[in-house]
């Protein structure tokens, strides 16, 4: 093979799609064990790339281009891995390649690394690192899951305010360990109380002998480090912050978060909440085993087999009616599913809006009354189409005037549902997103077979 | 009032939730025409905040706000608020009022005002705009709505690699229309083709006499100005980019688009995928009008009503079966309910797993016959669940046999629709985040009611 050609073989095609034909001559190599095969086609990568890669191969094959590749493995690649394939991975590889692998990343990374390993893994690990990285991790996972703290930082640049502009550019050009990318400094009093900053164009543009005092923005919103991590790209999202501050309680300076960071929250909030609203776990990516998905999916099926067979006992309490008027339990199932989905539609709409704090007490009554009178519009609508579908498909008067009743009744019971179960929810500090499925569809399934079968019964009487 | 007082009252509370309080002190200083008032409470706030409040005031008051506010008004708040409630005030404002609040923007902000106009209102506001502005802003607008040239900055700084670092400086330290923020300054040929770009910490950190040339980074991800913004958000997340320089066809640099600029994008894309799933909608926010709302919803649910219909049919063709047994009556809709939540929970994961490009052809025979496995398996866990209760609740051996066979068939039709349907729409080019839900639930349903009612019909012959 000639690997020349392979170095420049393109990882994804026009797409953005990662290419077959790439995947395969990487597992070839792997399969001849030719390592510098493997090194050519794979050693250049990028670490998002790197990682997509290692998502794609079989579990052995993992492993064996991290062996294969050696030092040439860039670490950064196991920070942007799936839960299910990063864990597979720190569990095989040794702790000292996984320790070795963590110096080499930024705080934020590592941490993310560490974080879901269990407790002995992460000591075995974390036992192989010098004392002061030891030191600095140990400390940023004090700090609450998916909080600030967790995802700051720690690496900043901080002067004191009494400095010029040409001591902080020599202090600047005289350190080696600065971060790669930054752009700001940080103003701190001899405590590390935090004062302001400066932007670096700000820094560049000011002449040596300005004072830092004189060019400090005091206008920041700096984060508390155990803030939720949803908190903070609200906070992002509301005020187009490229970065902030992150603080402890004391107002002292501890970290950074960057507006790139922030991205990757706001993808895996996003993420759980549209997983969660279909009753998936968000752990349950793509690349799970199979015996791991079926098991989280059946807890949810389950919870759904229990309002269903709940609907299934209302309806059984009408079956003399049904006997009597089998085109009863042909309609019945149009009312509930009408219902279903209209209560899903507010209620989606009313599990975003809280989580981007759109909808709240302050507006809540009025939303409320909007969603309700929308649900009564969308009733009267449907109840006069299913109504002439039902006289016309059966040629009876009463069937349509019954379906066209609890058509209203239940886009209305539908809407009501939909936004008072997120709100209700939120209230008790349950997340909307995970538990409001069951709730509504339990709801407008139990509305739309009693109402209808309740009135067909009344009317038959 | 002592205004005083007011202009420290907190706006939100430690939830990030509005508060009731300051919005009716905002209504009551509006009401009262007590200009002084609205300027104290309002006039300090910060764009987020006060597209917030614009949010939830009532239409008349915003336009009272913005009036009584005058040259206090913050005009960045404009490109803060929900699309209704922009184009409600982007219509009653005078166009020199937008006009003036435009020259004030980012390029990014004002074409994020502008695009949604009606060509003739947008074309009233570019007139009153000096020409040069008027330029750029029609040059922006020519590219695709959600490319890359729309949600660019302009405003970037670029110098020639034969010039020194202490020129770049002074360059730099005599402009005066420079960008607010930036990071790094990009170096281009007399052509403007992108060359290279200088981290803004690196330009600090050089001597004077070093050469720009010497210190420039290579290693750029160019953004292709038509480029779709979701393509732009996958390659900021995959890459961990901060920012990246937008080019046109012929590598010219005219653009750049920074992290924050992404977390709207990745926010309002994620957004659009959840409430497309339920069927809304993504203009429908929660400031919509009832007409509005209902017109939206009801386009949906008008599908759903046919699809309903289809599965009714289904079960009209059994009429006689369910004559003879009421009881599959009152399962029926158990079995068409598990087949849809199973799927739904499928087709979710498949949807966001193509969004995300992680599921694409070079995996998806693996994906079909990991959710194909899952379904299997569940599907028989349900089927002695669901087998048992029937037996228990009706005492019939048979109907326990015939609920046990229609669920594993539905569940494995449900996990086949889940992947396939997405993944066909996928490759037919239509977006599967609308369209994959009709499909699925059809096909639950029918092929549910189907299994069940087809099966007893067989048994009981």
């Amino acid at each position: 093979m000639d690997s020349v050609l392979d170095e420049h073989m393109p990882v994804r095609d026009e797409e953005g799609d990662f290419r077959s034909e790439f995947l395969h001559a990487v597992e070839a190599a792997l399969e001849a064990e030719d390592i510098a095969e493997v090194r050519a086609l794979t050693g250049d990568l990028h670490e998002g790339d790197l990682a997509d890669l290692l998502e794609l191969l079989k579990p052995e094959e993992r492993d064996q281009l991290i062996t294969q590749l050696g030092h040439e493995f860039n670490p950064a690649a196991l920070s942007e891995l799936d839960e299910s394939v990063r864990d597979q991975l720190l569990a095989t590889l040794p702790a000292e390649v996984v320790a070795d692998a963590l110096q080499q990343l930024d705080t934020d990374d590592a941490v993310y690394l560490l974080e879901d390993l269990a407790e002995e893994d992460r000591n075995a690990i974390l036992d192989q690192l010098p004392r002061l990285d030891q030191l600095t991790l140990k400390k940023s996972l004090e700090y609450p899951e998916d909080s600030a703290g967790r995802i700051m930082r720690t690496e900043v640049i901080s002067v004191p305010p009494f400095w010029s502009v040409g001591q902080t550019i020599d202090f600047m050009r005289e350190s080696e360990d600065l971060p790669e990318r930054f752009e700001e400094i940080f103003v701190v009093d001899p405590a590390f109380h935090l004062i302001g900053s400066v932007a670096l164009n700000r820094l560049l543009r000011s002449k040596r002998h300005v004072n830092i005092e004189d060019i400090t923005d005091h206008e920041l919103r700096p984060i508390q480090a155990d803030s939720d991590q949803e908190d903070v790209a609200r906070e992002f999202e509301r005020y187009n912050l490229s970065s902030a501050p992150v603080v402890d309680p004391d107002n002292r300076l501890i970290g950074v978060i960057t507006a790139d960071d922030v991205v990757e929250v706001v993808q895996e909030e996003a993420e759980e909440d549209i997983l969660r609203l279909a009753g998936v776990a968000p752990s349950t990516g793509i690349s799970n085993s199979v015996w791991g998905t079926t098991r989280q999916r059946f807890a949810w099926l389950l919870v759904n087999l229990v309002t269903a067979i709940l609907a299934s006992f209302v309806i059984s309490m009408f079956d003399a009616t049904i006997q009597q008027m089998v085109a009863l339990a042909v309609l019945m199932p149009i009312v509930a599913s009408m219902g279903g989905n209209a209560g899903t539609q507010t209620m989606t709409v009313a599990v975003r809006a809280l989580a981007t704090r759109d909808l709240g007490r302050v507006n809540a009554l009025r939303v409320i009354g909007r969603e309700t009178a929308v649900g009564l519009l969308n009733g009267l609508l449907f109840a006069v189409l299913m109504g002439l579908v039902a006289y016309v498909w059966f040629g009876r008067t009463d069937l349509g005037l019954i379906i066209a009743m609890a058509m209203v009744v239940n886009l209305v019971v539908a809407a009501l549902a939909g936004i008072l179960v997120p709100l209700g929810l939120n209230e008790l500090g349950v997340d909307p997103a995970i538990t409001s499925g069951v709730f509504v569809t339990t709801v407008t399934d139990v509305v739309g077979f009693f109402a209808f079968l309740g009135l067909a019964a009344l009317w038959l009487l």
